[in-house]
Parts: C-alpha cells; sequence; structure tokens
C-alpha cells in the first residue's frame, strides 16, 4: 500500500449513505407494502441494474437528448448498456422477452435501486429506491383500478393512516378528448394546455386561465407565454379541472358534459366508469380514491387511466410553515411500450412510488417508522483476561434474543459508558473481580440514566445515588434485562 | 412510438433476471441473517452503488490493470467513478468519512448488489448480492472471534443444519512465519508457495509437494513449475498444511512447532489462541470452527486472521455425482483499508457471503426454502357484468389475509383454470348466475385436482366425478379455502 497520494474519502454526489434509523424506516415500508401486493396475487421480480441503452428507451420526463439523463458506458462488445431510471422500462423488456411462457396477465412487483444521471440537489439524488407493481396483458379498466386499490392499501400498510393520503385518477383519453373538443389539433399547443393544468395546484384557476390564454406575468416579472386558447375554450378546459368535487359518480357526470362526444372522450369515461365499479366492488371508497381531472403525470408513454398519489396530512416546514407534501407516487397506463420490442400491443398498467420519499412523507407526518432504533446492550470489558467470560454473557443475552455485544476498543471504564451511551444501549453489564467471585453481575439502566441526568444537575448526588444500577445474581439477568427493555417499549 | 427498428429484448450478459423463488429463498436468508447481525449488535449500512475509482483501491484478485474488472464511468466533472465490486472498500471509504462521529469501535452490516466487469459463464455472474458484516477499530482478535462465531450462527439461520458447515481459520502472520521458517523471502517465490497450498484440497499431500518443489506435471501433461523450495522447506510446510487435524489447541500446538520462534509466527499463534478462547465463551466448539493452516484466501488487503466458510454437506451435480460443494464465504482482517484514506491505522475485520451462492448451496443440500411458493386463490371472471362481485369475493379474502386475485385477461372458462392452474394456485372460486342468486359460491380445490390428476386417465370420468369442487355458502367460503390452504401447508 505504497500509494503516495492518499484519496479523498467522500462519494460521488447524489449518492448518500443510509445508517440504521433511515434503513429500518424503509425496510419496514417494503416489507409492509410486499406483503400486500402478494396478498394481491402479485409476485417479486428483480431485473439486472443493465439494460442494453435501446431497450431502454427515452421515456425520461427531462431528456430530449440521447443518454442524457441516465448513467451509461459501452461493453466490451461496443454495446451501449446503461443502469435502469426506472422499473417499469425492465418491466417491459423482461415481459416481451419471456411473453411465451409467462401466465397471463402477468402481475408482478419489483422493489430495488434506479438511478438517473440528473443534477443533485436537496431532496434530489442520483440514486434512489423505487418500489413499482403492474399488471402485464390485461387492457381491462378493472386491471387499473386493482392496482389503484392495492395502492391505496399499501400505502395505508406502510404507516400513512386512513385519510391521511388519496388516490387521484384520471385519463389521457379523456385528456385527449378534451383537446378536441377545445379545438387543439397541434401537438405544441396540446402540451401547452396540459403544463398548464397541471399547475392548477400552484396558481388556482385564475393563473391558468391566463396560462391557457394569452398568457401570465408572475410576481418576479417573468412573463409565461400561454397556449393561445380562445376564451370559451380555456373555459372549456378550466370546467374539465374544476369537475373533480363530490363522489366518482358525480364527477363523471360532470366531464361528460365537457367531453362527452368525443370518440376518445367517451372510451375515457367508459374506463373511468368501470374502474369506479370495481373500486366499490373493493371497497374503495371515496376518501381513498377520487377521479381528479387536473392529474396529467409527466412521462409521455401513458396511454389510458394515470393515477396519483397525494398526502393530504398538513406537513410543516423547517420553520414550522405548514406545507402541502403533494405527490408519493404515481402510475398509469402504458399500452404500448412492449410493443416497442415484440411488435404485438400488451396492454400493461403500473403504479410506482419513491420509498425514501414515502419515509419523508411518514416522517413529516409525525410517524416516525424508526424512531425507536436502539443500541445492543454492552458488556463492559472490565478486565482483560476475562474476555472468554463476557463472551459467554453476551452470548446468554443473544440466546434470550436480546442484541447484545462485548465492548471491544482499547479505552477504559467511562469511555465504555460513554460508547454505551452512545449506541442508544438501553442497558450495561459490568462484572468485575467480585462479581466473578459471587456469581453476580451489575446492570447498569442507562434509559434511566438518559432519563434522569437531564433532571440532575448535581453530580455528586448523582454519584451518590447511582440511579438505575443494580447487582444481583447472574441467573437472574435476563430477566432483569428484559424489564428493562420492556420498560421502554 | 415511431422507432423503425424495433429493439430485442434481451439483458446484458452476466446480467439475470430473478423471479419468485429465486428471491423467497434469498430473502428469506437476508432476514433470517440479518436478525442474527443485529442480536451481535452490528447495525445495517448501505452505501451507494458508485465510489470514486481512487476510492475503490484496486483490490480485485484477478485484476491487475486499472479498471479491469470493474464498470467505470467518467463524471461529468471528469472524475472516474466506479460501480462497487465488494462492500468491503466502500464500507472503508464510509468509515475514514465519518470517523470522527462513529461510535468506536463501528459494527455494521450490509447486504446487496455488487459488481465486476468480468467474463460471465455458468453460475458466474457480472452482479450478484453480497452480505457483509465488519468491524472497524478494534485490533482484538476477539473482534474477529466475534466475526467468526456470528458468521456461523448466520449460516445456521439461513438454513444449514448444524454440521453442515464449519469456519476454517488461518492467520496471514502465521503463513508469513513459515515462509520466514522455510527461508523465502522474494514475494514472487512467496505467491508460488502459497498458491501451492491452495491446492492441497484438490491435488492432496503428494501434488503439493511437487509443487512446492521443481513442479508438477497433470494428466494432460502440462506442466506447473513450482516454488523451488528445497525438500525440507517443502517438508515443513507440508507439516504446517496437516497441522488441522484435531481440536483447536490441538493445532495451535502443532503449529508452534513448525512456525513458533519467528517474530510474527508468535504473533499469529497469540492471536488464533486468544480467537480460540473467545469462541470457546461463545460456545462455538471445533464442530463450527476449526483452525485450518491451508486456508489462505484470495484478496491480498488481509493482514491477519483470515477464515473461510465450508459446506460439508455431501451434495451431487447434473449427474448424481457427489461433489464438495466448496466454500460459501470468507473474510478476514484488513488492518490498511481506511488507513489508506486517513494515514492513520485503523484496524478491521469482517465476513463476508455470496447470498446467490448460498441458495444455491441450500438447494444442493436439498433444502429448498422456496419450494412451497404458492400463487394466489383466483375468482374466476364468469360473467363480464359481475366484476365488481367478483372483486368483493376476492378482497374478503385479502381481507382474511389469503392471497386471491380475480382473473383479468380475456379468455374463458377453459384458459382461466389453466391459468389458476399454472400459477400454482390452490383453488379457484367460480361464482355464475345460480351461486349469486343462491348466496352461494363453488370451490375447486386445485391442489386435490393437480395430485389426482396424476392417477386419474379416464377423462370422462374425471368430469364426471370432478374431484374436489364444492358449493357452499358465501359465508363459509373463507374457512372452506383455509382447509385446502392447510391441508398442503
Amino acid at each position: 500500500m505504497s500509494e503516495p497520494v492518499r484519496p479523498e474519502a467522500r462519494s460521488p454526489r447524489g449518492f448518500v449513505d443510509r445508517r440504521a434509523r433511515d434503513l429500518v424506516a424503509e425496510r419496514r415500508i417494503l416489507t409492509a407494502v410486499s406483503a400486500v401486493y402478494e396478498r394481491y396475487g402479485f409476485e417479486p421480480l428483480e431485473t439486472g441494474a443493465f439494460e442494453y441503452a435501446d431497450a431502454l428507451g427515452k421515456f425520461l420526463p427531462d431528456a430530449d437528448r440521447p443518454n442524457e439523463g441516465v448513467f451509461a458506458l459501452q461493453d466490451d462488445d461496443e454495446q451501449w448498456m446503461a443502469l435502469r431510471y426506472d422499473l417499469t422500462a425492465p418491466l417491459a423488456r423482461f415481459a416481451a422477452q419471456n411473453w411465451e411462457t409467462l401466465p397471463k396477465p402477468f402481475r408482478r412487483y419489483a422493489f430495488g435501486p434506479v438511478w438517473r444521471n440528473e443534477k443533485p440537489g436537496p431532496g434530489r439524488f442520483r440514486e434512489f429506491v423505487q418500489c413499482d407493481a403492474d399488471t402485464v396483458g390485461s387492457a381491462r379498466p378493472e386491471a387499473d383500478a386493482e392496482i389503484i386499490a392495492m395502492a391505496a392499501e399499501g400505502l395505508q400498510a406502510a404507516g400513512l393512516p386512513a385519510g391521511s393520503a388519496v388516490l387521484k385518477i384520471n385519463n389521457r383519453k379523456l385528456l385527449n378528448g378534451l383537446m378536441a373538443a377545445a379545438g387543439v389539433a397541434d401537438d405544441a399547443q396540446k402540451l401547452a394546455v396540459l403544463r398548464a393544468v397541471d399547475k392548477l395546484d400552484r396558481l388556482g384557476p385564475d393563473g391558468v386561465r391566463l396560462l391557457l390564454g394569452e398568457g401570465r406575468l408572475d410576481e418576479s416579472g417573468a412573463f409565461t407565454k400561454g397556449a393561445g386558447l380562445n376564451a370559451a375554450a380555456a373555459e372549456r378546459v378550466l370546467a374539465f379541472t374544476a369537475a373533480g368535487v363530490g363522489g366518482r359518480s358525480e364527477t363523471l357526470t360532470k366531464l361528460a358534459d365537457v367531453v362527452g362526444g368525443s370518440a376518445e372522450g367517451d372510451a375515457g369515461l367508459a374506463e373511468l366508469e368501470a374502474i369506479d365499479r370495481a373500486l366499490t366492488g373493493l371497497g374503495v371508497g371515496v376518501d381513498r380514491a377520487v377521479i381528479e381531472p387536473s392529474v396529467v403525470r409527466g412521462l409521455e408513454y401513458y396511454t389510458g387511466p394515470v393515477f396519483e398519489a397525494e398526502l393530504l396530512l398538513q406537513t410543516t416546514d423547517e420553520k414550522g410553515q405548514p406545507i402541502r407534501f403533494g405527490s408519493v407516487g404515481g402510475g398509469g397506463r402504458y399500452d404500448d411500450l412492449v410493443a416497442r420490442f415484440t411488435g404485438q400491443p400488451v396492454p400493461a398498467t403500473g403504479f410506482s412510488f419513491g420509498v425514501s420519499r414515502l419515509a419523508s412523507a411518514l416522517r413529516a407526518a409525525g410517524r416516525d417508522l424508526a424512531a425507536e432504533v436502539r443500541g445492543p446492550v454492552v458488556v463492559i470489558a472490565f478486565d482483560q483476561s476475562r474476555m472468554a467470560d463476557y463472551f459467554q454473557v453476551a452470548g446468554e443475552l443473544r440466546g434470550a434474543g436480546v442484541p447484545a455485544e462485548v465492548y471491544l476498543g482499547a479505552s477504559g471504564m467511562k469511555a465504555q459508558m460513554k460508547y454505551a451511551d452512545r449506541r442508544l444501549s438501553p442497558a450495561a453489564v459490568i462484572i468485575g473481580e467480585d462479581e466473578l467471585a459471587a456469581g453476580t453481575v451489575t446492570i447498569k439502566d442507562l434509559d434511566l440514566g438518559r432519563e434522569l441526568s437531564s433532571k440532575v444537575t448535581d453530580n455528586a448526588a448523582w454519584r451518590e445515588q447511582r440511579p438505575g444500577q443494580q447487582t444481583i445474581a447472574r441467573t437472574e439477568m435476563v430477566a432483569a434485562i428484559r424489564k428493562i427493555l420492556d420498560a421502554r417499549a
């Protein structure tokens, strides 16, 4: 190891190290959600990190240039491969590759990291974990309904209490019907309308009206060019976006007034009606899933129903200001993604959420799933010649299911106690010559110590009292430790 | 989607798709092992997939050229980054980066994919999942003992029955002492000796003797040049490798005869003695951990104790021939890896195993952890206008914890039953007009059907009997399905 220059210990920008607290929260989410998805008959699938670049396609919302947005490299056979940027493109490749031998429809869920070669920022990483569920090979709107119901149940199982999140459902076909009804045929104008609609949450109807017409001047003085609709067409679009009030059938009736009559609009309405019926059969009420015509979703590969999961819980930012957390996941129907490979239409629909984002949402909602991550019981290394005895004690605790370890550093008593405290250990076990001779152990309740130390200021009195310290028979050790653990459970 | 050329649906060589059976087995292993590691006080850690290339170092056993063996690419700031090839190098980077704020010693475990840009082959992938546990910041041999005990317990928890695997322990310092005793000073000669020793399993003492001396002619007529030791030195090396018989202390006594006296040999012996004592304290007998001087381990970063987990169970190859499965994991002490960054010596030790390899070992040993992966109950889509009712039935089953789904393809009854059978569904639920009117359901026991169909050959009789088919009150559905599930549990 004679390297003249030492490498700096740092990781590439946008890649983070995750420690116990984050991981425990994320694992709990994935375990709970997987159980729900499996109850719905979805099987797990994991594909490799790399796909050939041509198989991935160019469906990233913010990437128009080739290789933009992905981590790509050339294999030794000169072919370009890239790390997956989502779990949908690899599923489409997998389904196309194995179509003949799969049970159809094919239901699968997957979770794992995805990679985006973008500019990292606060809360914006280049690697993050997604969790997806998809049904490939069913064109039925009931397949969408099933995904929606499952997503709602999954989010609840992950820790979002009933009423704290809602699935908002829309249909691209309805949006297309609206465009037809509003006389929009040009793709650029269509995009401008969708972008305006997507800002309803932030700007309200008046702001969106400006963006649908000539354009809008914001507070900073910047002007955004509008979609150029005439007043009647703009009002029609606004009426469309305003239809998402009341129950699902009520919304559908209102929508029929706005977009009914165009072939695509009618097809979209029929799909939403079937979704509504299936959701009712599944017991998913309007408290968990609504039809919301202002939902657009960025990805261009969606072809029919689209859905978005929104957190309704009031959360606060660092300054204590109430904020809307917004979307924690979404999905929709993508009927052409498998056909890219096979040439045969293979309908598909799915839902995806970001695991860290959901964990943040839960934390913001005051539901920290990992707040109680504890350290092990620390057996103090009192006497170097007695290490084997200490190991025996630690083994005894582990045998009873209690996490435990022997201190293995080089420091003295005081530092060892500090170490135990730093690890949030519930207790320390101290065994000196006296204890060994008498067949006893001394147990220090560190939970109690932490609790009391915030109240007691007199050091001398503290040492006198030795709060939470007891010397007991070795045979009673496990029971005493259990009592300490249970007191803080 | 107007691409003129359709991409081929295939994944890059050496990257595999893993489906339910493999994933269920791997997840069970990881869950069981994580529980053991946490009981030992190890906290989970996940680092990003990429590290800067200089931080990774060049410690791959088969890679001497820069970037050989890894997937590397240049970031937009021109820095080279590479996907991690193991979990040890990222830990060293993490420990160096956070040393000041970590509790010391720092114990962590991690699992996740690693990537090696090598030639793929049968059972040899370019992406595979490793599971590691390491202690950073303790120079004590007891830290090695703890890792060894934990590895043994972890493998057992993963499904390897007691007595089916053994941890073999050696010490690089002992090997160095042996070299000194045998008069080997030259690095190339040392490497030749280690390589010869590493072949003891395959060639036996006579073959190794030739490789330690002038060289060996194999059956194919190829000649391997030997290490060039004189006869006395070769016998000393062979005596060393033969010392691993009997109990741990017996082996240590024999080893003292061969390498005792050299400073490094004595240091190595003292470490192994401390490991032996700690293992005894932890209740790890010679059935689970032995001292085996022929263990070498490929990675050059090991500096002290090294260990290897070997499967003892007899397994058979495809032709039914008995084979030795060999190593399922290994590790050792690497005291210089963190110092690469900090310049300060930071001792560390760890153990690693390949998750898929362990799953293969378990399968080869007849312990298929996922043999029982079942499909969901399938509710047959008998009447298109009744989908909401079917969803309600499926929801009822899920509510009772039974995986269930409504068939959502476009095919008729026969294909639907075939689909249910293909998914290894325990049962199908059929609800037609009669059932709806009467408040009943018809349940088909597919497990029983599969069992009987191997015995009955008369199709007409089969249809007549309708084995395992029953029409019962809807209120009794869940209980009846449970009965079918329990019968095959």
